[in-house]
């Protein structure tokens, strides 16, 4: 059994804040990088929060990371833009492109910003949910390094891509789609590993793609695989899904793709024969008075909301959930009792402390 | 053992072509409609080819689709619309979504027209393609009768809506996704039926939401399952991906969502209590050079499709295949050798070509 001990967000804020500061971030973009980067943690996604923390502290010492990057929009039209993220943390190179997507489509009724040469930008469900305020659907995604194997490959060739979709509603709470296009998060094979268990069969293939039960496949040449598993459970469609990510995130924008998308990890060699600049993400705004009356559009969207919050159960559970319900709820809970912090990260934070003279409270 | 027959496509052609005159559709829309009917022949997509053309039939019949319908733009702006399809063919008002958000993407870089009051629009991949000779990328999706079980439900509450995308690449054919937001399409089940073989695990679930391998499982109250499958192999994501596409089709152009979305065969009863109007679609076109100059993306294109298609195979398999390129090689292969038509939709197709005075050849 892990043992997990609680941090107040307000504990885990202050520190990963200190952190970017002594990076040379500005106030602002510190303070936006911590509010990007805790949102996962608040919302049960704990591979992406303060557990990267010291990811991206090693890419800036590797000077992968430009801690005060100079971002510009390199190519536009009224209701699109490519922005060079100059190497700046994608946790604030992301939502200034949702800034400038959203102000499209004030203009023309949707804006839509592929971007290159950016950095790992945290969960994509926080930049799609920047676009609820002003009463737009929000979409955002990004490339990966690859981990994920095609339907029939051998070779991993895709990240795992994930693709936010944000939509807002009247009285009833919005609609949050944040998922990988895998079957698994990779976080989900390391949580096996360290408890020394087994994973499904789907989640991952062995180095000549065929299929395995070991958590630690991927460090053996094994690859994760698409939403769908197999053929014949539709793996080619997770497939498509993972490689229009790539596409729109990166060839759009003319940042690196497929098996050449920049490595999160600092010791990874970068690929050689990079075609394009850093990671790519793709943002999108949709206006929903650009379509119909606001009003109408939300009263629609509280109905489809409220039928399929309260549709019949299958035998055995006791709810149908809406993209979104579990995560609100998992973040109105670690607000209240703090946010659980695994043994392992809490000693990579201590270390990350005494490295730059800061301090951070190990539990036991 | 199920007997096909062959006829050539202009065979085919002809008759549909007929069938639609006959119903007083005008010459335009009728050659407009059969060649969207048929793409899905050629494409191998057999379920929604011409084996539908009798229900389309039906359902002009009872007055629910209307042979000459005013599409109309009834909300707008530079890079949006909402168009009123009249009751129409989805065959005809698919295409005419796609011209408008070209028109629109020639203007501001992008254009996205999301559609109520239509019907069944065939492949989605034909309305997406259309983009590709204007070097665009294209987008089409649509909601359809509810088929499908969200994860943990019991009920059916979205269909299968499905997603295109189409990139337009350089010297290498272009990248074409078309997919189902469900594991299984309902056209396998049908053939299972036929056949009267059993379903795998994953495919669909019995009246209370267990699993089944009974392919004739929808008439005893059962249901089709998401992408994915099962919770543990991620159907929460295709379960998301459906209701996107519900909610853009749908909620954002004020045609029926949900478990209201109106049913394809004539004798189904309409839902009640319907919360808008038909069946509705998404349609978004993106001008390539709205982001980088067309040749750039063009040379990065070739390069991510050629380095997907010539990566290592798994065992057990010959080669990695890029989304579409079964289908082109399909719709080659049918030009040549015809098109396999099953006894049972030859059956239907005699039949309503007596009921319509023209003349359908069966063959044995």
């Amino acid at each position: 059994m892990e043992s997990n001990n609680h941090y107040t967000y307000q504990t885990l804020y202050a520190f990963s804040e200190s952190v970017f500061l002594k990076m040379g971030c500005s106030a602002l973009d510190a303070a936006l990088a911590t509010k990007v980067l805790l949102s996962a943690d608040l919302r049960g996604i704990d591979s992406h929060g303060i557990a990267r923390l010291v990811g991206y502290v090693r890419l800036w010492e590797v000077g992968r990371i430009n801690a005060t990057p100079d971002i510009k929009i390199v190519h536009e039209t009224p209701s699109t833009a490519v922005i060079d993220g100059d190497r700046g943390l994608g946790l604030i190179v992301a939502p200034r492109a949702m800034e400038i997507a959203m102000e499209k489509a004030k203009q023309v009724g949707t804006g839509w910003v592929s971007v290159k040469n950016s950095n790992h930008f945290g969960i994509a469900g926080y930049h799609a949910m920047m676009a609820l305020e002003q009463e737009m659907i929000g979409i955002a995604m990004t490339n990966a390094s690859a981990l994920v194997a095609p339907t029939y490959a051998a070779e991993k060739l895709l990240g795992t891509n994930p693709i936010a979709v944000a939509v807002p509603a009247g009285e009833e709470a919005p609609f949050v789609a944040d998922f990988a296009t895998t079957t698994a998060a990779n976080g989900k094979l390391e949580i096996a590993q360290r408890k020394n268990t087994s994973i499904p069969f789907g989640w991952a293939q062995d180095a000549a793609g065929n299929p395995t039960q070991d958590a630690s496949i991927l460090k053996n040449g094994g690859a994760l695989l698409p939403l769908g598993s197999e053929k014949e459970q539709g793996s080619h469609k997770g497939y498509a899904l993972g490689s229009i990510v790539d596409i729109f995130s990166a060839v759009l924008s003319g940042a690196s793709f497929g098996p050449w998308a920049p490595p999160f990890p600092a010791y990874v060699p970068m690929p050689e024969n990079m075609p394009g600049e850093g990671l790519g993400h793709f943002i999108g705004a949709m206006r929903i008075d650009a379509f119909r009356p606001a009003a109408d559009f939300k009263y629609n969207m509280d109905l489809w909301l409220n039928r399929f919050r309260n549709a019949t159960a299958a035998s055995g559970h006791e709810k149908v959930y809406v993209a979104g319900d579990i995560e609100r709820a998992m973040e109105y809970e670690r607000l209240q009792n703090g946010i659980p912090i695994v043994q392992a990260v809490q000693h990579d934070l201590s270390v990350l402390a005494e490295k730059m003279n800061l301090s951070f409270e190990l539990k036991s």
